[in-house]
């Protein structure tokens, strides 16, 4: 076998890109396609508005005829009927206003409206108060979109802002990219369902599968467990190539332990895949098995449930991403905490440390790392979000800001 | 009626705490969970691990009878078989080691496991390199959770961690709040199904309809459209008064415009509900309105998309929370970024400007005001997120740094 050496973050997160690529695509109902990503350019086919339509409720007027109305000396017009909501205006007379309520058509000859607020109606002669400039309180036809604006741009996930403007384009369903299938699969002897009410000396119950399962549902994913083998090589075999027939990503829960690692390789090995990552320099997670097999990827993680999560969240998600076509996000959402304690860390690796929120008497937001083994799943529990030590430092002395990112 | 005055949004969040109160709770599976808001207190019944536990591939021993061992003068135990995984260790003999597996248990008379890696076996003979202190790759019975521990909290939203901590207890279902239901009604002449394939000049199509309802989901409430009223008081209250039967919160898109404000207004009067916002003091979004009717939420928004989502995202999901008996957040994940344009406001209102982030040449993030009326959805489709700009200021400056909310 070939030797692979830890990699860093950065340089998995590089594998992950060259080795996997977007799924195919699926038509979605514009209903359903909140935060898919999309699997094609949508350019506008029409304008939005088709039409100049009024911002206010008002009078649509010829600006030139409002120009020098003021409190004292108010332009004085001929009211000329009224606009109607979803019907073509008439065209507006000279000298005349015609009453447009918002979002009604501009009447073809107006090209403004003037608010209610500054005029007085007497009988049918309408008083301004306010003189308009031309393209006062009108959204001018294709003012919001014109024919041929990139309304979405492949690989951008739809938000409710996305899903509004093709709504008002008539686009009711899109192409998205398929939600990547991930398979759970729980190893090791000690391990029993988590639904077990009572367990004999010596076993646990399987904790990782639902919590991973809930990251993958996250990142976008259809989940569905695979349930838990033995120790047994020819088990593991067996289960593990019916899953992949299954999944376009198989997750070896207790995968990258010493036992399973070698069984994880001689897997590959039979199953033509190649090993891409033997171990990622991220405390806590070192252990971690990554590999493709036609395209689907297999990640084999520690069983200690800390560094599970931690590395599902960095790796897994990553391929999650690039299986979904998603584009790179270039910031990402912190909170700014003031650290409360020394945070050591050794250089190299990337310490990935767990910290509690609070606020401090003065209302400054406060990080407390959170000390304990990766093996304890309540330090994860208690902790509010994760504060990255990168792996050129030292460490973070107290008292010093650090960008903590929320724990979903 | 009696009149309102514009509130603050600090007002309306406080009026929405006092008024509406969380719904009534359900019984959900573990893996249908994450996302959801914990309706009890639970508490664990047994420690986790339910036994001392190796952290590590290694020998469990007498920490005492490695003492003074190093690199130079080993100590010298007798391998005295091994832990199976799953299975209940045998007693440690004495001056003797027996070699234990990651999470396998730890013998009785053992109190620490060293590292394989600190050690060479020759024949049964194991040759100690280091020296272990009691509990040294041990996670003790009860130490990740022990009995009586809270391990949710009603009111947290159900993350990875709580659920790997609920199967670790063999807690397979749980109590959560029911999804409050939402039901959109969009009202207007000139609205149109937005899977109208062709327009009539005037017309427009619901656009903000299927925007609310991804926000809605969002939110964690289960969503359905009403479909579209023309601007018909009767039509309305009956339309009003049906979907109100079927949902906790009934958004009247559009329900905030001048004539439907009246039909709104009036309609709360009939059936028996209060008036508790006519408006909120926030740009873009200032007509608002919101009233209960028997512990159920009716939101009247604007017509203007912008200011629709806007207002949903501040006051739509702020009652979702209530209902969902949510535990507020005391902090909000936000990109730094540095302001490239001045941003003008009008004290005594909250201006929430959009940007678009982008990264300078040495990789600063930097935020650009998207200028644009709320009548455009395009301007909210080109942002990233929304820049603050508190109620007591005249706006800010460019070149500050400003805190900035992604937009989902």
């Amino acid at each position: 076998m070939r030797l692979y050496r830890v990699r860093s973050i950065d340089e998995v997160l590089d594998v992950i890109k060259e080795n996997f690529t977007h799924l195919s695509a699926e038509q979605v109902d514009l209903l359903n396609a909140g935060g898919r990503v999309a699997a094609e350019n949508i350019y506008a086919t029409e304008d939005v508005p088709a039409f100049d339509r009024s911002t206010v409720d008002g009078y649509a007027v010829k600006a030139a005829d409002t120009f020098g109305a003021s409190e004292s000396i108010p332009a004085l017009l001929n009211l000329s009927g009224q606009v109607k909501m979803g019907e073509k205006a008439d065209v507006l007379p000279p000298s005349a206003v015609i009453y447009v309520p918002t979002g009604g058509m501009l009447p073809e000859g107006a090209d403004a409206v003037v608010m209610i607020e500054h005029t007085e109606l007497l009988d049918d002669l309408l008083n301004l108060y306010k003189q308009a400039a031309p393209g006062d309180g009108v959204i001018k036809k294709g003012e919001d979109v014109s024919c041929g604006f990139l309304v979405l741009k492949q690989g951008s996930v739809l938000r409710a802002a996305e899903i509004g403007l093709l709504a008002s384009l008539g686009i009711a369903e899109i192409k998205v990219t398929k939600k990547p299938v991930v398979a759970v699969l729980s190893t090791g002897d000690e391990i029993q369902p988590w639904d077990s009410p009572k367990l004999e000396i010596g076993q646990i119950r399987d904790s990782n599968a639902p919590a991973i399962m809930e990251l993958a549902k996250q990142a976008g994913a259809k989940v569905f467990y695979g349930g838990i083998v033995k120790d047994d090589y020819d088990v593991l075999r067996t289960k593990a190539e019916e899953l992949l027939t299954k999944s376009d990503m198989l997750v070896l829960s207790g995968g990258s332990s010493v036992g399973v690692k070698d069984f994880t390789c001689r897997l590959l090995g039979e199953l033509g895949g190649s090993l891409l990552v033997e171990g990622v320099a991220v405390q806590p997670g070192k252990p971690t098995l990554m590999a493709s097999c036609n395209g689907k990827a297999i990640l084999g993680l520690p069983g200690h449930p800390v560094s599970a999560l931690n590395i599902f969240n960095l790796v897994g998600k990553a391929v999650l991403a690039q299986m979904l076509g998603q584009a790179e996000s270039l910031w990402q959402p912190t909170v700014k905490a003031v650290l409360t304690h020394n945070i050591a860390s050794q250089p190299g690796r990337t310490d990935m440390v767990r910290v509690v929120l609070s606020l401090d008497s003065e209302c400054n937001i406060q990080a407390t790392p959170v000390f304990g083994r990766s093996g304890l799943l309540r330090t994860l529990k208690e902790a509010d979000g994760i504060v990255t030590v990168a792996a050129n430092t030292e460490g973070i002395l107290a008292g010093k800001t650090v960008e903590v990112v929320l724990i979903s």
